[in-house]
């Protein structure tokens, strides 16, 4: 059975950037591997839309995130720590384990935290060294409006540090403009490639912060060590450089589409997804959903684990469930990287069938044609 | 031209491995992948020879170093390093970054740690919690008597943290035999795979240390969590499952042929090697060498720079140089992991026929009849 992979990361990787993993080993201490390791992260700034240093890890998304926060943020430091759901929480557990104070400012899951939240939050801790905010809030759904947090935290001594492993190429992210000091992101979800790789850009204003830290507590994600390094396209430990080769294939895929197209594209998937999972009697759990994924809650007698079974068994459709008190209550569709409008036709047709089959009144073709509608509009 | 990668990690990856890395994305959080995960990691028990868990991470082997020591070691801990080259002062740089003592017992960069010294360290300093050593030293081709450093340690309350990256499955090394406590490899050396996995196996001992530990100061390395998610095989973050996956079939192939029987192939190849390289002359570099790579000296006339440029670009051979202080002194020939005899062979003919154009008197065919005769030898 064809398998289609919809879930908000791993997220399917382009056949031509797989074939280049498959390429014979080479040595990455050479002229070559630094070229090519320079060209990436070249290709990344413009991804990010940052004139900064896109810095290399070899780790998993969440590695990054402890780099911002364990070279930024001193033991016994303050951070302000925005919660919308599981990732959010993230940035709580790393402070905890790193001896930082979180303050934090939470909304029910399904909600996304309000300018008017961190401006009060700042207000009463000035002394805040960070912000840490998801751009997309993968667990949920949700999207922040990452680019008023911006404008808030750069009137302050603050610095404001972005998970954006989700959300950065799926979603309109523009790091400078928006003020975004520490921007992270994985190689696994809409960068169209397998885990692996995580980077994140730093501003001046974060480096100053960073230079300040007289406790960073790392030796595998020191952000100077690494800084100094790029200066020769180098990096401090051995890179995981089939990725960065293999990489190439797909930060050049994205740039011939663009950031802007890709944004727009993006938005009208997403604008397709909800409007053909709405169409089926189905509620959207995000109150501002980003562009990512779209998140529906189940109708009351529906257990997305069972659904979600049987789209996988029956249709080779793989979506993801919810993680922890939502498991069995939601379901999410990712439509980020190499995912097309017809491979979310694919999902909102297995949905409706499935849903038919478990007895849940739907009307065949309804959820397709409200999706095919917004695909069709210019 | 034909291409032979013989550098002392990245190392050649065998071609099922490289073609298991170009199939489609799947997702990771099933059933099937944590088979896939449980069975790598069993593989790995036998590869380490331990029946401790094998705990994998999604980073370079220096990944898994910090891990082992910022679990173990609180800031102010005391531990002392064995260091006989680059990669036993990393231990040393890694206890600077956490704020941890570092009592260091050096030789000159070609010697090795004797088992004395380490006897005499544990007693002037019977509060040290940990001890650091290298099996195999990378940068100097030195192999340590880990066998007798673990009888020494057995006896103290230290426990004994090995990085075995490039040494691991490219010489002898049995982690419960030899009371290593804590076991530590990168997948890029002797493991026939890309760079991007490590791994490291803790004895009970060490996980009394790590629980210990009122500050670990680490959150993506955290091993009690890693513990805990392995016992459902799986992990606390995106793993790097693409890699796990062709793993598979690199530890299936290192298991078929035994690790008896690698540990004495590879003890052939090294003798061989040496041989080879000492017939033409060449004096070895390490007074006590591993069986992962050999490392000679230049002749007074000869840079090293000079001559592995010109096995590179005359015939696609690619040793590795000196690091530091040793540039353009030492060639470092590796020979671990997917690499055979007439892989060695072809290395030494590079050598010989190099060496001959540079004007170093060398009897053409010496040191592949040398090599040639260990090879032959039952």
């Amino acid at each position: 059975m064809k398998q289609r992979l919809l879930t908000p990361g791993p997220t399917p990787v382009p056949e031509e950037t797989l074939l280049e993993l498959a390429k014979p080993m080479i040595f990455h201490r050479t002229a070559e591997f630094r070229a090519m390791l320079g060209e990436v992260l070249a290709d990344l700034q413009q991804i990010f839309v940052t004139k900064n240093p896109v810095i290399p890890l070899t780790s998993s998304g969440s590695g990054a995130l402890e780099a911002a926060l364990a070279n930024s943020v001193p033991a016994g430091g303050k951070v302000i720590c925005l919660i919308a759901g599981r990732f959010g929480e993230r940035w709580k557990n790393i402070a905890k384990a790193f001896g930082i104070e979180a303050v934090v400012v939470t909304v029910p899951y399904g909600q996304a935290v309000q300018p008017s939240q961190l401006e009060a939050a700042l207000a009463e801790h000035s002394d805040a060294i960070a912000v840490c905010s998801t751009l997309s809030e993968t667990s949920t759904g949700v999207g922040h409006d990452v680019a008023v947090f911006g404008k808030i935290v750069a009137k302050t001594a603050a610095i404001l540090i972005v998970d954006a492993v989700s959300g950065l190429g799926a979603m309109e992210c523009r790091t400078d403009e928006w003020n975004i000091d520490i921007n992270c992101t994985g190689s696994q979800k809409a960068l169209m490639m397998p885990p692996g790789l995580a980077f994140l850009s730093v501003s001046d204003k974060a480096w100053q912060t960073i230079e300040k830290n007289p406790n960073p507590r790392t030796f595998y994600f020191d952000l100077k060590k690494a800084k100094k390094n790029l200066e020769t396209n180098d990096t401090p430990y051995t890179p995981a450089h089939t990725l960065i080769r293999a990489m190439r294939v797909s930060t050049k895929k994205i740039l011939a589409e663009g950031m802007e197209a890709i944004w727009a594209r993006q938005s009208k998937y997403a604008a397709a997804a909800r409007a053909g999972l709405q169409a089926l009697g189905l509620e959207l759990f995000a109150a501002q959903p980003n562009t990512a994924l779209t998140v529906v809650k189940m109708p009351a007698n529906i257990d997305s684990t069972v659904l979600l079974t049987k789209l996988e068994k029956q249709f080779g459709l793989k979506l993801a469930n919810g993680q922890d008190t939502l498991k069995g209550k939601i379901i999410r569709l990712a439509h980020m990287g190499y995912i097309d409008q017809f491979d979310i036709l694919a999902a909102i047709s297995g949905v409706e069938i499935a849903l038919a089959e478990m007895g849940h009144p739907v009307e065949l073709g309804k959820g397709l044609t409200a999706a095919q509608r917004v695909f069709a509009a210019r």
